[in-house]
């Protein structure tokens, strides 16, 4: 609302955080896909894709870094192509770097230090996810646009006050220990080396390697995504227990896509991980809309 | 978000809650106030004043009751007016009752219990001025009109969670004793009784009885509310205390209005009000740009 007006444009790669969708209707935005694929791994589409989207409503390029729903790392070259094309179209460069402190495989390039991007990147972050604080709602937007600043000290105006409790409580865990990350990154990776290697030996389950937050996205043997989480929750068990995961085609917004993809959120530890993939590859092999790719 | 298009207008009886401008603007609403005066105390303006303002834009009447940041708490009559003007116009009745509980003179006549209009009734209210808990962010808005609950739920979802420390406060707070209030109800009448008292026996302020919440506004015998709040600040002392005071003009719509009043909020103890009404009598006998009215 501080950046763009009603009917203003912003280019989006999907898979993308399904909620991204709900701000942009509640801000009267237009959200554009660009398609990632998990063939090349949700690998930041070619610079001619995004040039065929934009228009004269364009006013921004949102992606989030390492991704919600992906796991997915920008590298450097990518963020210069953003760079670049924020540039040459005069675009804002959304920056979503809630999960910047999980990075297992390659650096995070964070978009602030994009240099010349100063005065077009837009960076978010939040305790829920950096200090595994869900619920705190406490957030920060950084920029360095001071007429950006401006009006967004407006809307924080009108907000009065972010939540007091939260507020106290994110203050204390800005004052972490530098180590902090340490351990829980070395936990969150072997997690996701754990769950990819088990995925990946699933027949006819493909999951890339993420190189952050986490989450993984993987493509299974069935018809419908949707279809197959609501089975696997209501209809099957194995040892009396199931497994809980998104389908992919909430975090599209082009339709169709992402049918026979789901997101899996490595937030549990290893032994129920390795559980979990025994219940899942037992429930592929007799799901009724099993396909034979 | 809910309830109105981007375009639609809102009528507010003016002065009102700032805010509401800025909520307004984030959802792309208009703003048409309506202007009570405090010569008549506030009270709810004629019904054809309310007509001649409705268009086909019109989609809603909010009021605050019992009022920030005039005090005034709506007549039953004034209440069945509001609510055969929605019933006639097919509009919303938006009303803020955050201050419900804080009634002192006149019986509370909720906009939930006007018979026949429960499927244009949007009320709200929050544990923030209820349980005096700013900051807390936990509001709750409630209607009996089910598409409306439905699209606020798509909001509701989208945000996720409220902010989850306050929810705990919150439920906490719901669980008090009836008699919770009739402490602080006591308390609150008394410093407006002294408030009301003090103010309207310095030569040259009016100020109406406000029936609940905890604002009172005055007139005063000066050039310009926004000037005279600020030289208070900066310029006046008297026994090396000032006041500070809310000018109305912030609560008006209409450029101009409001420029020789102040809210008050009657937040001390009794005996810094006294201190305070001393002190803004010294300060008016001083003012550099006082009035003869």
């Amino acid at each position: 609302m501080a950046c763009l007006d009603p009917g203003d444009e912003v280019i989006i790669p999907e898979p993308f955080y399904a909620n991204y969708n709900g701000f942009a209707v509640a801000a009267n935005v237009h959200v554009k896909p660009i398609t990632s694929s998990i063939d090349t791994g949700f690998a930041l589409p070619p610079i001619e894709q995004f040039e065929q989207l934009i228009t004269p409503k364009t006013k921004a390029i949102l992606i989030c870094n390492p991704n919600n729903p992906t796991g997915y790392l920008y590298s450097r070259e990518e963020m210069e192509v953003l760079k670049q094309l924020c540039l040459k179209y005069n675009l804002f460069l959304f920056s979503d770097e809630a999960y910047r402190e999980f990075c297992y495989t390659g650096k995070h390039i964070s978009a602030a230090n994009l240099e010349g991007l100063e005065n077009n990147v837009i960076l978010m972050d939040t305790i829920s996810k950096r200090y595994s604080a869900c619920g705190g709602r406490i957030g920060a937007l950084v920029t360095k646009n001071q007429q950006v600043l401006d009006a967004v000290m407006k809307f924080a105006q009108a907000r009065l006050s972010p939540p007091s409790f939260a507020q106290i409580a994110g203050e204390a865990a800005v004052d972490l220990p530098d180590d902090y990350f340490n351990e829980i990154k070395a936990e969150y990776q072997s997690r996701r080396d754990l769950l990819v290697e088990l995925l990946n030996k699933i027949p006819g389950v493909f999951c890339p390697n993420p190189g952050g937050a986490f989450y993984a996205m993987a493509k299974l043997p069935i018809d419908d995504a949707d279809k197959f989480c609501q089975w696997i929750l209501e209809s099957f068990s194995y040892e009396q227990q199931t497994v809980m995961v998104s389908p992919a085609t909430g975090f599209y917004a082009t339709p169709g896509l992402g049918k026979n993809e789901i997101r899996l959120a490595y937030v549990l530890n290893r032994e129920d991980i390795s559980n979990a993939m025994i219940c899942l590859e037992k429930a592929l092999a007799v799901y009724p809309g099993r396909t034979n790719s």
